[in-house]
């Protein structure tokens, strides 16, 4: 499974405090143990302030970037914000996050991927939103892919993800999330999944709990990404064995090291 | 899930401590433990002293069943055992633990089932021993739920088990398991599905870890029961979680006030 780690987000206090500062040992600091932790990609997150996000975003970009030769996952919603993210990032190999089916915003952001060809999240959602049916969601990953696809986009630069809603807002947000990842995996199983894991448990009490048995759920249905927190050990150990579960671990040999190297308590 | 409580069985140490000194006590408190803790019904295994087991079975049960109310799930391969265990529990509501497609073993237990009226746990395997196909362990079980059903068994009173192995052994263990269980519900869901959890951990490290996560993927696959520790409180929250997770709990309700209650750590 492809680890995108997600501590690197303006909408985290530690994270705001060092950007306001301008304190860059925090920022390497978390991007550090990320990497140290397992991560294969840095989400970054440069958070609320609309009017300095890209100042912010490349900030941060620059940081991690001059220091460390790991992928960048760009994390916006606003597309000027992507634009100068993609531009930092030349031809460092890097993700955007994310796009959906909203046909506006696709039409901003479709000319950034033939230009800057990065690896894309596609959020399952089109111009009504999200959609509390399964095939719903499915269908708009599915025209995403299309679209995407048609202009040269290969398959495998793709990550449909098929939304995370907290479980505490709709009990069967989890349900909906693993029933869409059945129909991507059946129906187009040359694109990548991905999702957030920790938005399931929002507004819950104990939730690295949730956190830990959705990700169960998930990587079990094949799952190919997800984002979230690598230095989460008790999640990680969680990973480590459920990839063992699914005969993914020849011998359970990386089970036994992940034990012997004290991952697993 | 109905959780069949797995402690009183006489390959544990302090149970064949227990059994030997008669001490009813002990017994009694592994059983009002499981009982607390949220066991539906008790697992009652004597241990593998042939010339012995069904005098200490009896022993048990007797233990068990005067003090409490709880329906016994009687686990013996030996027939004779079996047969004494179901005359001692009487018009009690039981559950037998466990038959197979092997057909000279069959024979035996059939009469027993016709007699006794109890559940019945049957396991996907037959005269070829477990199969290393998902398919043909189903068979397996169509053929029983079919043996038993053309009796007038109902089949709801069938638990078939796809068989757990560890998943140091096999490393398809676990795959082998839900993909069997995925052919069950899909192919005879009138009948319900039940396994032993520990056994996917045997020989390794960290052995609840592996049992928690195995859960949570055979529970997300439709798994109406499980035979495990309910005084393990880690993976009852997981249990919990699971449950949440699969939209089986309005409003969170029961995830909440697990939480209260001090269950979730």
């Amino acid at each position: 499974m492809i680890i995108v780690g997600e501590l690197i987000n303006g909408s985290r206090e530690p994270i705001a405090r060092a950007m306001a500062q301008r304190d860059a040992q925090a920022i390497l600091k978390a991007a550090r143990q990320q990497v140290a932790a397992g991560a294969h990609l840095l989400d970054i997150n440069a958070g609320g302030d609309p009017e300095r996000e890209a100042e912010h975003l490349v900030w941060l970009m620059d940081v991690v970037m001059d220091e460390l030769d790991v992928p960048i996952c760009i994390d916006s919603p606003n597309f000027q914000t992507m634009e100068a993210g993609l531009k930092r990032a030349g031809i460092r190999a890097t993700m955007i996050n994310s796009i959906t089916a909203e046909k506006s915003r696709l039409q901003n952001f479709l000319p950034l991927l033939d230009t800057y060809g990065s690896q894309v999240i596609a959020l399952c959602m089109g111009d009504d939103g999200i959609s509390s049916e399964a095939q719903e969601r499915f269908e708009s990953g599915a025209y995403l892919v299309e679209t995407l696809t048609s202009r040269g986009i290969q398959p495998n630069r793709i990550f449909l993800d098929p939304i995370v809603s907290p479980v505490s807002v709709d009990p069967q947000a989890a349900q909906l999330a693993r029933e869409t990842l059945r129909l991507i995996k059946k129906n187009l199983p040359q694109v990548k999944t991905i999702c957030g894991l920790s938005n399931i448990s929002f507004g819950l009490p104990q939730r690295q709990l949730l956190n830990q048995n959705f990700l169960s759920i998930m990587l079990s249905e094949g799952l190919d990404a997800a984002i979230l927190d690598p230095t989460d050990k008790a999640l990680m150990a969680h990973l480590a064995a459920t990839r063992t579960l699914m005969g993914l671990d020849e011998g359970c040999r990386d089970y036994i090291a992940a034990h012997r190297s004290g991952k697993l308590t």
